[in-house]
C-alpha cells in the first residue's frame, strides 16, 4: 500500500445499521455493499456476526457478493464470537476480523468489573485467537478516547505482537477536540514499538459534531484507515461521514494523501441508502444535502453566476450533482432575477428589471419561493420584456 | 465582558433564513428571537434590511421585542445598505450595525472588478460611515477563509482604526481546515494593532462537515464570539450549529471559556427552529437528533444500562431530553431486553431469559424495532415470567 493512500472502512452495514429503524434485509444489505465497492471503498464491514442470526447470514451474502473490497466482520473479544465471525467470513475473498476490548477506566471498572491487567492479556488473547483463524485482523481498543495514552500504547503494543495488522482507535463517545485525538493518534506513532507495520484507524463518533474533524486530524498524525458511514449514520449522533472525509482529502492537497473513491457516485449512494435505511437526510448535510448547492441569497446567487467559485469550493458535477441551484426568494437580488428570466426567454433592459424586481420583492415576502410560473406572470402583468423565440 | 466569555451570535434569523423554503413571516420571527433570547443568546441578527420591505419590517419588531439581546442588522458596505440598517434597528435598545466587503482576491476581482487598495479604503469607508449611525459596528471580511493572512490583518486594521469594535473573519465557502483557520485567528491576534481592543468572531460554514470544529479551533486561538445558527441551518450546507458549540464548551473545560447558553433551552429551541422553517434534523444530528441519545446495540445498551456515562459524554436532561432511549432491536442483548421487560412488569430468571431472547431475536430479525407489545406477546406466549401486580 502506498503510504500516503488514506483507506475508507465503510460501516454503513454495521455501526450504521446499529441505529434504531434501520433495520435492512440481506438482498438491501448485498445491493448497498456492492455500490459501496463500485463506490471505491476499500473495506465493508458487514455486520457483526454473533449478534442474530440474520446479521450472520448477511455476512455470508455480502462476502459471497463482493469481488474486491476487504470484508470486515466485528465481534467482542470473545472465543465464541471471533469463531462465528470467521465462519460468516468463509466465502470472503478477503475476510478481516474486527475484535477487541474497552480500554477506558470507565469500560474496564463499570462494564467489565476487571482491571488494566486483565484487559491487556485479553486483548492479545482475542488477537491471538482471531489470528489463528484468518490473516488480517483489526483490533479496536473501545473508548480509547477516553483512556490515557500510557496505558492505550501498552495495549497496542500487545495486540501488535498477538498478530493485529490494524489498530482501531475509537472515540466511541464522541468526546475528543481534534487536537486531542491528532495528539493521541501521534502519541501512539511515537510510542508503540511496531506500529510502523500495521495501519491505524480512526473510528470516531459525531455526539458533539466533531467526527469527521477528529478523523481527519488523525490523518494528520499519521491515521491510515478512517471508518465511516454514508450519510454518517451511526448510533446516537452518528460516525463520521464519508463524504466529508473523502472529499475534505480531495480538496485540501496540503494533506499529501489520497483516497481511492469515486467522489461522482457519493450522491447517488447518499440517496440509495436514505430511501433503504428510511434515514433521511437534512437539507443542510454537507455535499448530500439538498441544499449543499443552492444559493438563495442575493450577494452570492450574484457572485456565483459571475464566477462559480465565488462561493462553491466543490463543482457540484464532481459529487454527483448537476449543477448549482439558484432559488429565488425574499433574500435574491436583481442578478438573480435576471439569470433566472433570461433562462425562461426574457431579455429585460435595466429599467424593466428594477420594475419586476420591485413586484417580485413583494411576491418573495409572502411566499417561501418564487417560481417560473410567477415569474411568467410578473413579467406578463408588467407588459415588459421581449419574449425569446425558442 | 469577561475575557473568558465566548459571545453567541446567533445568524438563525439572517443566514439561516437565507435558505431555499425557509421564509418565515414577522410574528415568527419575533417568536423565534423571543426564545433566543431566553436561551442566553447575545447577539440577535435579525436580517438583512435592504434586502426586502419585508426583511426591514422584522429587524423593527424584533428590535422592539426584545429587551437585552444585543439586535444586529447586516448591510453590503455601501451607504444606503448601512443607512437602512440603521434606521430598522431604531427601535434597539442595543444596535449593531454588520457591514463589511470580499477581501479574498477571487472576491475582489470576480465580485467587484476592483484591487486591493481600493478594498481596504471601502472597508474604512463603510465601517466609519456605520460607526457614525450607532456605537457597535461589526466588519465582515467576505471570504477571510481563502485570503491571504498579510492583507487580511491589514484590512483588519484600518477597520479597528474607523470604529470597529467586533472582526468577523468569515470562512464563506466553507473551505478552511480546523488548524488552518485557528492559524489565521492566531495570526490576526499576534499582527493586527489595536486587535486587543476588540472581539474576534469566527463565522463558519459546513460545505465539508467543520463549521463546528472551526468555530472551536478559532476559539482555541482567540475568538470570543461564534456565529452560529439553530440546527446548524443557513446557506448550501449551513453554518456552524449553535448547539454543538455550546455543549462542546459547557463539555470540555480545559478550553477555560463559558458561554452563557441554557442548555436546558437546546432541544425546544432546535424543535421550534425547525417547524417554523420547515427544515427537519435528520435523526442522527449531535445534540438535537432524534437518535442523538437513543442507544439500539446490545454492548452500548447494556452498558448504559450498568452507567449511564459509559456511552453518553452529554446526560439528555442537560439538553432538555427527557431520558436515553434504549431500542430494541436484532443488535440488542440480553441485558436491554431484561431491562425492558422489567420496565413492563415481568422478572425473568436468566433460564426464562434466554428462551425468550431467541423468540425476541427471530422477531427483531423480521421488523425494524420491537416495540412493548410484541415483548408482552413473546412473554405469553412462552408462559413465563412472574408480572408483578402494578
Amino acid at each position: 500500500m502506498d503510504d500516503n493512500q488514506v483507506l475508507i472502512f465503510d460501516t454503513t452495514l454495521r455501526d450504521g445499521e446499529q441505529v434504531p429503524g434501520c433495520k435492512l434485509n440481506t438482498p438491501q444489505k448485498i445491493e448497498i455493499a456492492q455500490q459501496l465497492e463500485l463506490l471505491g471503498v476499500d473495506v465493508i464491514e458487514a455486520g457483526f456476526p454473533i449478534s442474530s442470526p440474520g446479521d450472520f447470514k448477511s455476512v455470508i451474502e455480502i462476502s459471497k457478493n463482493v469481488q474486491n473490497a476487504i470484508i470486515c466482520g466485528l465481534s467482542r473479544g470473545v472465543k465464541k464470537d471471533i469463531e462465528v465471525a470467521a465462519e460468516a467470513l468463509q466465502y470472503a475473498k478477503r475476510p478481516r476480523i474486527h475484535t477487541g476490548i474497552g480500554t477506558s477506566d470507565h469500560h474496564i471498572k463499570f462494564k467489565f468489573k476487571s482491571n488494566r491487567e486483565r484487559i491487556l492479556e485479553w486483548a492479545a488473547e482475542a488477537v491471538a485467537h482471531a489470528k489463528n483463524l484468518v490473516e488480517d485482523v483489526e483490533f479496536y481498543a473501545e473508548d480509547a478516547g477516553r483512556t490515557d495514552n500510557e496505558y492505550l500504547a501498552r495495549v497496542c503494543e500487545a495486540a501488535i505482537k498477538a498478530g493485529a495488522t490494524v489498530l482501531n482507535i475509537p472515540d466511541t463517545t464522541g468526546y475528543c477536540l481534534p487536537d486531542e485525538y491528532g495528539a493521541k493518534i501521534k502519541y501512539l506513532v511515537d510510542n508503540v514499538r511496531g506500529i510502523e507495520n500495521v495501519i491505524i484507524s480512526a473510528h470516531c463518533h459525531n455526539d458533539l459534531g466533531l467526527a469527521t474533524a477528529n478523523a481527519i486530524s488523525a490523518v494528520m498524525n499519521g491515521a491510515r484507515q478512517v471508518e465511516c458511514t454514508v450519510n454518517g449514520i451511526g448510533e446516537r449522533a452518528g460516525n463520521t461521514s464519508l463524504e466529508e472525509v473523502a472529499m475534505i482529502i480531495k480538496q485540501h492537497p496540503r494533506l499529501n494523501v489520497f483516497n481511492r473513491i469515486n467522489s461522482k457516485l457519493l450522491n447517488p449512494i447518499s440517496r440509495l441508502v436514505a430511501e433503504r435505511m428510511g434515514m433521511m437526510v437534512q437539507p443542510n448535510k454537507a455535499i448530500v444535502g439538498s441544499n449543499a448547492f443552492a444559493h438563495s441569497s442575493g450577494i452570492h446567487q450574484d457572485g456565483v453566476i459571475k464566477n462559480r467559485e465565488t462561493y462553491e469550493i466543490i463543482d457540484p458535477v464532481d459529487v454527483g450533482v448537476n449543477e448549482s441551484m439558484i432559488v429565488l426568494t425574499a433574500r435574491s437580488g436583481r442578478a438573480a432575477l435576471a439569470y433566472r428570466s433570461h433562462k425562461l426567454g426574457y431579455t429585460l433592459t435595466k429599467l424593466e428589471l428594477d420594475k419586476v424586481y420591485d413586484v417580485f420583492l413583494d411576491y418573495a415576502d409572502r411566499k417561501k419561493e418564487v417560481v417560473d410560473e410567477d415569474i411568467h406572470q410578473i413579467i406578463d402583468d408588467a407588459k415588459i420584456g421581449h419574449k425569446l423565440e425558442a
